[in-house]
């Protein structure tokens, strides 16, 4: 080890740097305005003062933005900057001694103890002097005057007073010597999203089930769903595959191994008849009624978002174009996908290994690319675990590069390295296992981890009750308490979820026996909805999303804190705004069938409540407020009325006024 | 992004290589023959098997070790290597998509559910026949049979035996295809030291009080003293600075300001007369007597350690010779050490921010060569955390190059950030906090920091009782059962331990009033110590470290394990050896004033005691056994007696036997 490449002048370390991901290896994530609170250890040898700074840029801008870090004590040290503009933004730490505190504050010792300062004085001025270089002329003349104060020693009581003065301290702190600073080792990175990567209402929807009649739905008919959708709060409109759809291999209803000829097939088996992942399926409608409901949805508030199924049908023109991307049997064949035993023969997989991957991630980029141009920034990506993670590392940056306003979210339901591994290297959002999680301690601890631990720096949750193809165990033949139960778990604990809609506000909750599937699933056939159907909860659903909306407390994931309810079969917990300014508490019965009672008791140190006064709580799904006092209060949540409360604090005379205009909304 | 660079056929992630220390930037620290188990994520998309290794090899050397990592489930995969030889060991891991395991396990679960696999035992043998090319001739000409027998399907239920069988999987594991591996992107570092440097017993002494009569003591004298501290069971003889000390300044008895003319100074205020860190102060002896002394030395078993004070008398010839490596004053005096209002005229500091940095750390760098070649390889390092980091970390890294036998300890005792920065940048030792640890629960927090937290993969602590700086406040005026208690502590807790020897076998507990000084204090004078005074604790030291060689649990940190005791004046625990065949128990009370009883609870499952059964524990303090049943005893421990017990458990017959030859060792 030489000394060529070290500066041995240079003698404060820095530290642990946090946040970090695996070293830097992976940026951390926030959405456009949120905040980098960064930490590091900053020290050096001896008890030199030091200086510290933050300091952070969007990636290829050449100069730094700074911020003066705090010490907070124990050689750690703080700052902080707002993630802006979208795309990905740097940011190190860079810090010195600063020898002009360290000599102030000795001499400030030194003259407690009556000590003579006469040379101390004169190297002050040799400090001050130093810094007239750096200076603004206006400060640089004080400087110069301070200096020779200070060295003159003729008057030695006034050099004391201004040697000791803050006034100089605060002139020369603006013109460090930063010469010997130490920049940290690394340049950490963000990645800044939009928004609705963190906050998002997702409803999805099969727009072939919308037809009029027997009539296969289209694009048309998806439009005049629209302010349905959007009047029950929802942002997102995340369609599965819209492409053509293969033929050979084609499933029938229910998954059965053979089709009847007039079954639709499942969307995800892709490409038909010469058309692919960049075509439409003809009976949905033509590209330009594609953009025409893009342009529609978005009249609505809402944004469309497709489906990214990196997988074929036997159809697909690719398996005759480009033979080298798929593996072959020795009998001829292609590979399909399989689970062994089981075998899908309308669906082959891209073989990843094949020596021609340039010419397939290429293509694979170019879909995206394809839809990005018809206004398309939203993706729902198909099992994004069966494809290598550096293709994706590679697509996601490839794409961002040019459209930072795009969001991924990874449906991948497996193993959790898997899983975080997919959010670092960039996916926006992810689908979680909260679809499974339904006790009490299990919901707690797995929002504990995702909202309070490293997860929340990189893997976004996005919390889905149902999709097409899970009806999970609790759902089923459960009823309307137990949908509402979801919904509000769902939406009041991870700012991002979303529907599988249909079959989730009607409650539609049968499934073939023994599994998670839907009988008779719309992935296989065309469906008619009964939008009106007894028993569905799209008002509830429309109270819940006014409420996220409304209520930007609801809109974070990482302000959330469980608070004590002494019933095993209800949660209770709550989120702050940063100012705590919003403040909501929920209290969900985990149970859909008995009338559930619990004392909660609310850390109300941290809501910011008095707890000598009483305060008032409106139930935004029933509009009712209620009047609570101290800790601990009692609730009762009955599955056939209502079985959750989202409360929202109300202070001062507004809770007054609304108290008094206390009403149910039916 | 580009492509470039990439090999998109590398499937494979690994990922969380543990032990790791701040990603890779410093090494890990192992003795000689410890083991290093090293922990990864392993994992790919899709569900392929994989295979590990975990690759390790001298620095320097160009071929890896390779260790077979075995998945522990999860994705989590383990291996371990022994640390060797002396310097520094690279390890990292590959990792890759087992197709043959892919495959054969595939074709089990097809045959298990009946299904037609002409084709895949055809995929098989293309597997088999491309690892022929790799194999030796004699399993090549196996592995081509069953090649040939899995491809010609003549005999189906043949080809599927062999197909599944065991021992073609055996064959073909020796042959594996790593040509898409994924090697983890890091090579990470382990400083392998000798077992010294975790193990060590240290006696501090300064010669010159040995001297006869009035004499100033020698190198000669200091051999006399050999066989004793040997005999009390110590390994290394550390010897303040031996280097001639500086007349200006110099310090009187108690640190007076001024001194008498036959006051000898501070061993820490080096050089004088044109000769400085290189030399001997002539009143200890020639070089060659030192050399001798440390010949001696070896002969009774103790190695001499010396102290390295990088700093220097006003008289130090450096002062003179270069200037340029000092804090000049604009009055033209040379910057004395100093903690405001504090100044210690005897010494000056380098001024490490000196534009001839290079130069002065070469001539640091060539102080210790010089001691090197006089035999030395163990340094105490005075105020390391008063020099900059970096300097540290390439000094020892150049020293380390060609003597990787070197161990410093350094004597920083300040704040945590700073302590753990120079043991990471190459400290083989660190004096810690202990010396202030007094209550069971201070005592029990810090031990599971040291020995369970990150910190134990490169702090290794030196607990000290005392040293010639801090006579701790309760050592003060207590007499013998504090110095006791805190010995047994030091020495039980911790693998290295070290004592301030003369004033602490003696039990010399004057402090300077409201001090942690010692009142006249063997710093500013000749002592003359009266090796046999009244109360001394040489016969306790001896058994300490004799039960210390003995038994191996003792000469580890990471073992250590707290049980609980129903009293807050005593601590309990244990550390066991790593196939448990040495297990001690250490009971000691914190009260050297009153007698204490207490109840442990024992975890018996962590020691592999059964808890039907008496077992035997031998106290080596007192030689007594006792006979111990089921996870409760009671223990009483009384100072005037002996507060503490060192319990070495005794399975089987050597127990019994013990037992029968029951008897007091006084």
């Amino acid at each position: 080890m030489s000394t060529s490449g070290i500066n041995g002048r240079k003698r404060v370390v820095i530290d642990s740097v946090r946040p970090q991901l695996d070293g830097g290896r992976f940026p951390i994530k926030r959405a456009l305005g949120e905040t980098i609170a960064v930490e590091a250890h900053v020290f050096a040898d001896s008890h030199d003062h030091l200086r510290a700074e933050l300091l952070h840029r969007p990636h290829g801008k050449p100069t730094w933005n700074v911020e003066e870090m705090v010490h907070q004590g124990r050689d750690v040290w703080t700052a902080s900057f707002q993630a802006t503009p979208l795309g990905t933004c740097r940011y190190t730490i860079r810090a010195w001694i600063d020898h002009f505190s360290t000599w102030q504050a000795t001499l400030k010792k030194r003259c407690e103890a009556d000590q003579d300062v006469t040379v101390d004085l004169r190297i002050g001025a040799k400090i001050v002097r130093a810094a007239v270089k750096r200076a603004a002329p206006v400060d640089a003349r004080k400087l110069t005057k301070w200096a020779t104060l200070l060295s003159s020693a003729r008057d030695g009581a006034t050099a004391v007073e201004v040697a000791c003065s803050e006034e100089l301290a605060a002139v020369i702190r603006k013109y460090p010597d930063r010469s010997l600073a130490t920049t940290y080792e690394k340049e950490l990175l963000v990645t800044v999203d939009r928004r609705e990567a963190v906050f998002s209402t997702w409803y999805e929807l099969f727009p072939r089930s919308l037809g009029k009649g027997v009539a296969h739905g289209t694009f048309r008919d998806c439009e005049d769903l629209l302010p349905r959708i959007a009047r029950m709060g929802f942002d997102i409109l995340y369609l599965p595959p819209i492409h053509p759809i293969g033929r050979t291999g084609r499933k029938g209803k229910n998954n059965a191994a053979e089709c009847a000829p007039a079954d639709p097939g499942c969307p995800w088996a892709i490409g038909a008849d010469e058309r692919g992942h960049k075509s439409i399926h003809p009976q949905l409608g033509s590209p330009a009624g594609f953009r025409r409901l893009v342009r529609k949805a978005k009249q609505h508030g809402l944004e469309v978002a497709l489906d990214l199924a990196f997988q074929c049908s036997p159809d697909h023109p690719y398996v005759r174009a480009h033979p080298e991307w798929f593996r072959r049997r020795p009998d001829g064949t292609v590979q399909c996908a399989e689970n062994p035993p089981k075998r899908y023969e309308d669906i082959l997989p891209f073989d990843f290994e094949t020596k021609q991957w340039k010419s397939l991630w290429e293509e694979l980029k170019s879909v995206v690319l394809f839809w990005i141009e018809q206004g398309i920034r939203i993706f729902r990506v198909d099992n994004p675990h069966t494809k290598p993670f550096a293709f994706w590392e590679w697509l996601i940056a490839e794409i961002r590069r040019d459209h930072p306003d795009i969001i991924l979210l990874a449906e991948a339901f497996t193993r959790r390295k898997v899983m975080q591994r997919l959010a670092k290297v960039g996916f926006s959002q992810s689908y979680t296992y909260f679809t499974w999680r339904n006790t009490k301690g299990e919901l707690e601890q797995y929002i504990q981890e995702l909202a309070h631990t490293e997860l929340s720096e990189y893997l976004r949750p996005n919390f889905w009750p149902n999709t097409p193809d899970i009806l999970p165990a609790h759902l089923q033949d459960a009823g309307r308490a137990a949908f509402i139960i979801r919904l509000v778990l769902a939406a009041t604990l991870c700012p991002s979820y979303g529907i599988y809609g249909p079959s989730y506000e009607l409650c539609v909750d049968t499934a073939i026996e023994g599994t998670e599937e839907y009988l008779d699933s719309e992935k296989y056939e065309i469906k008619r909805w009964n939008w009106n159907r007894k028993g569905n909860i799209r008002a509830v659903i429309a109270r819940v999303n006014r409420a996220r909306r409304r209520h930007i407390s609801l809109q974070n994931l990482r302000n959330i804190q469980i608070h004590s309810i002494d019933n095993d079969n209800m949660l209770c917990y709550s989120k702050a705004s940063e100012d705590k300014s919003d403040i909501t508490v929920m209290v969900v019965s985990l149970d859909p069938r008995h009338v559930q009672t619990g004392k909660v008791k609310l850390s109300l140190d941290a809501l910011g409540i008095d707890p000598h006064e009483p305060y008032r709580m409106e139930d935004v799904l029933t509009g009712e407020t209620h009047l609570w006092r101290g800790r601990t209060n009692r609730i009762r949540l009955d599955p056939a009325v209502m079985p959750a409360q989202i409360l929202c604090l109300r202070r001062g005379r507004s809770g007054r006024k609304k108290e008094r205009a206390r009403q149910v909304i039916s």
